[in-house]
């Protein structure tokens, strides 16, 4: 598979480079518009231009849809011509223009929108209002609607009608004569069904919808919960306004997991793939430079026990540990946490619930890894005192810990804050300044034993 | 929304109890089966029983199928009669029921096997055999194959008879006399095409399938890539065994993310939901205490720096700040090569150019934390030499625990290993063993300097 690829690839590009527009219109246009944009998205710009060229923009429409860089949009339909350019974002589908479109400045939007032809603009400047990770910003408003007192035979006149042109022919959506949805029918229902019956028959009544301002996390899973392949959107009084397919929602499952993923990692838009040191540098830069301020900070605060350090020296020595353990534990917490709230679980349970469970957690590993610790400092430094001053100090930090982990994302989630957030810096900050208060300070009040 | 679905729960729950099977199979069976599993899962025993005893085993099978714990399943299936639960096995779809079975134990699939009808029972069973993770085990074999030479008047009416059965009828798959797969034809191009045309003729020929035996990540990102609704699943000569659909795709994706996620963060197991205490404790402590044999060594290590401490313990205060910057920094480099071996990324480019590259951002990284770093210490402590041995120390481990981090991974998975595994507790370890190593080595040689 990959070699052949490889194959047609390089005699397509020998095609462009001899400038054979016939022989490469042929051969391109046969693959599947995501390998096409791969093609494409590979070339410098001036091979870039000549593909455009050599395709109208109708046929460029979909290799623009399935582009992966977001960032190198601009360039390339600054590149075109206008005309050519308000034409093709004309024929993609109006999400998917809605999002190049977001790309760009506002006077060139509008440039286009004004050369384009009126009901593809308006359709896209509708998509344009909504709030970015809002239902209402990955709809498409390219749907089929048909209303109750209609047979199933002209139901599937219209739906050949608009086939061509809807983003999915696969739900027909019911609404009344206000607009309202009312309910829904799968194009498998409508096939297996008698042409002569009603709609209002067949219907299924309990549609699942989602609201227009609904986070696209709550559609993504309601889509993954119900097993659809497309949901429909509705306003406050319930009227439909677009749809949400199922290939948008791939998109958003994976993007918020790679985003929670790389807040835990403390690396921002990590989406994007790095490539070079530079860009790799300059995103992951702000965050340790904020981790060395506030590991600044824990230093500051080891400082203010020198005179304990001074005496026993060997205290140094179990730093590492009682706070990196802090550290864990609580990034398990955390991440327990993050996920119950991004795949919507902590509604079901209330935050109380949770931080009990979580303190019996905490009282559990604390207390093993606290005995543990114990035993071995004892068997390696014949010393119980250190043992058990370790020991105790793992047991109360691994207790705190594991409570912070869990209630600091349930809080940040109580005030709107993206609780993902919290994992990196803060998180190990609390710890590490949790562990030293606890582990100097038994030090410096049971000195006499220790000395 | 939520509050009529509660409404309804309650009138349900209350018909259950009061025995009234009329009202309540007509309430129950009026709601969609996610819904419907919903319910059954909140009950206890008692009333799941109760529950199954007033549906037919044809219209329990969806329930089951939506039913997200898969921990109970197993309870829920054995407290069914052995026939009642053949029956209901068979009703599911084939890829479903085989999921089902596999939590169970073989002696018991056996006599559920043995009860089902013979096309059933072969279908599930050839589903049985192939690997977890892979795409044989995730393909179900209910899809609609045609033949080149028909018109698409009969593979419409093929469609009619084989839709109620088949797990999706939105792609036909075209097969030659070998059963080797050659074209595919979405729904739509069959419903706006001339009845009268060949399959030939409108079939669409570079069909992108995945191998029975591929990864269930590879068959998620082609999907993916291709926005696809479904994909077919070829063995190795080509013929066609299955097909695999976008719903068990988006639960592959949500799995696989919340699995490198809980690799990251040393928590086993994570999507499954901790119900108390101890079942989190049990899964986290493994961990903990992996962790905790290494936060030994690097203890250990310290402690054979423990002359150095004695003589100068402030050195003791910047310990914390130095391998927690090296920790941060190697997670950053891992978190991006897991998710690029994840996303498919590192096929592009090579490991030596990661490499290069990380190499680079280490170095940037590394100066930029390193000069910062003895600005802040000089100006703290009015201490040069501190300040610059600090910033040194940062400079030079950040480097390597850049690389580190990116290292690693790609090793894993050259070696065939999970690389998201490596995350917790390996980095953190090497990366606080280079940092003392370091920081230590440098006072120790510098020793003269600093008292």
């Amino acid at each position: 598979m990959t070699e052949i690829q490889i194959e047609i690839e390089e005699k397509l590009l020998h095609l462009l480079e001899t400038e054979d527009i016939i022989e490469f219109r042929q051969e391109f246009l046969e693959l599947h518009p995501y390998d096409q944009a791969k093609f494409f998205e590979n070339q410098n710009r001036d091979l870039r231009r000549r593909i455009y060229e050599y395709m109208s923009p109708e046929e460029m429409a979909p290799i623009i849809e399935n582009l992966e860089s977001g960032d190198e949009v601009e360039e390339i339909i600054t590149d075109m011509t206008p005309a050519y350019a308000a034409d093709m974002l004309a024929e993609m589908y109006a999400d998917d223009a809605a999002d190049v479109l977001n790309e760009l400045e506002k006077n060139q939007v509008a440039s286009y929108l004004n050369i384009m032809d009126d009901e593809a603009a308006r359709e896209i400047q509708e998509l344009l209002h909504y709030d970015e990770y809002t239902a209402g910003s990955i709809m498409t408003t390219e749907f089929i609607s048909i209303e109750t007192n209609q047979t199933i035979r002209s139901a599937m006149q219209i739906l050949k009608k608009e086939a061509p042109d809807a983003e999915t022919i696969y739900y027909l959506y019911v609404v009344d004569d206000e607009k309202k949805l009312v309910g829904v029918i799968s194009l498998r229902d409508l096939i297996i069904s008698d042409e002569d019956m009603m709609i209002a028959e067949i219907m299924y009544d309990r549609v699942v919808s989602v609201s227009v301002g609904d986070d696209q996390e709550v559609v993504a899973r309601t889509m993954k919960d119900y097993n659809f392949l497309a949901l429909p959107v509705v306003d406050f009084t319930g009227h439909l306004l677009g749809i949400i397919t199922v290939d948008d929602i791939i998109d958003v499952i994976d993007e918020e997991a790679s985003d929670d993923y790389s807040k835990l990692a403390a690396v921002s838009n990590m989406d994007t793939i790095d490539r070079g040191s530079f860009s790799a540098a300059k995103k992951r830069l702000p965050w340790l430079v904020i981790l060395l301020f506030l590991g600044m900070l824990t230093a500051n605060l080891i400082g203010r026990f020198e005179e304990t350090l001074d005496q026993v020296a060997i205290l140094a020595v179990f730093i590492p540990l009682i706070a990196g353990m802090a550290g864990n534990t609580g990034t398990q917490a955390l991440a327990v946490a993050v996920r119950n709230i991004a795949t919507g679980d902590t509604f079901q349970t209330s935050i109380w619930k949770s931080i009990w469970r979580e303190a019996g957690t905490g009282l559990i590993t604390g207390a093993t890894c606290g005995i543990l610790v114990t035993l071995i400092v004892f068997f390696w430094k014949q010393n119980l005192v250190l043992g058990g001053l370790v020991g105790i100090s793992i047991f109360i930090t691994l207790f705190i810990a594991t409570i912070a982990g869990a209630i600091i994302p349930l809080l940040m989630h109580q005030f709107k804050i993206d609780p993902a957030v919290a994992s990196g810096p803060f998180i190990t900050t609390i710890n590490d300044i949790i562990s030293i208060i606890v582990y100097f300070g038994l030090a410096t009040m049971f000195m006499q034993y220790l000395l």
